[in-house]
């Protein structure tokens, strides 16, 4: 009897055809895919309207994609940028994207890390970090962000993580304004109702 | 070809075998398993010195342990905490561990959890959370907890997530202190070192 499962993190199938570069030359090609991957993840009903991609800073070559597989995959844990990150580390065979083995990793992701993606940024070993949609954005349809230190810009900054923000934002935050407004699932928004639920 | 690859997590073998009690009845027994996870994980060397488990909060019942596997698994967001939330989400087939569907559940960590781990706390639905060892005990030692804001236990409580600490903390650093005397890893610790080297 298997007490403990296995727990797979696997790329929607649609992914591999839609993502149709290698190289991404400037920071706004980056985002524009991880914005169409949020765009696309919620036509294929793969998950909500985040979308995050690494890659090699310098070369612009893509290392992952990553999209919210939280509802789909059964994980609170599948945010965008969680998924982009461990399944580079995968295709590195390394925990650390900052290894003095590999050019420098960049994260580019459609809205500013929530509490848990911003935790798991340093420990990925990007060294920069690039955001399209704000957290205020993201509250605007209903997503909660969590509890986030008002000055994590310079606190990444301090460790050696460039930040850059509102990449392409209102592409963003069209995809994050269609999927409210379309009656999508807001999961992963625990504030009062669980609470009242479960006190 | 396949470009992007999946990622398994998978509990080491030693886990199946090692955890034999199914319900564990009050909060000291909970942690104690963390403990020993985060001390059997060293010795089998399969990780560092980090355990956790999901519980049913009433009953006790170990819903899924958790040890560290960054290293072994390759991967950064294979913190204890994650690991356990992971599986456990699995085993219920639900990313919503406080789901009205479910009796509430809580996560014990034989260490207060890092900044990721924090994050990551609220959305997997737990509605407890027991620690060990301080954040200070962690960070004498070497680890590096991430930043984390100072009310961080008011503001999981302002959620509805009730916190314990201080629960077994001796033990929990006991293990601490032997992984860091025995020259054990010290990875995800990326602030000056890491900027130094890849700035």
């Amino acid at each position: 009897m298997v007490r403990f499962p296995e727990v797979m993190l696997r790329l929607p199938d649609w992914v591999e055809e839609f993502v149709v570069d290698e190289v991404y030359p400037t920071t706004e090609d980056r985002m524009r895919l991880a914005v169409d991957l949020s765009r696309e993840n919620v036509r294929r009903g793969t998950g909500g309207p985040f979308g995050a991609a690494v890659f090699e800073r310098e070369s612009g070559r893509l290392v992952a994609p990553g999209v919210n597989l939280v509802v789909s995959a059964g994980c609170s844990v599948f945010h965008g940028e969680m998924v982009a990150i461990m399944v580079a580390q995968k295709a590195l065979g390394d925990f650390d994207l900052g290894s003095p083995s590999y050019p420098a990793h960049e994260l580019v992701t459609s809205t500013e890390p929530c509490a848990m993606c911003l935790g798991a940024t340093p420990w990925s070993g990007v060294r920069r970090l690039v955001c399209a949609a704000r957290d205020a954005d993201a509250r605007a349809v209903g997503f909660d962000e969590g509890s986030k230190m008002k000055d994590w810009i310079p606190k990444l900054e301090e460790r050696g993580i460039a930040v850059a923000c509102d990449v392409l934002r209102e592409d963003a935050v069209a995809v994050l304004r269609e999927y409210a407004q379309t009656g999508g699932e807001i999961y992963n928004s625990r504030g009062g109702a669980s609470s009242e639920r479960n006190p």
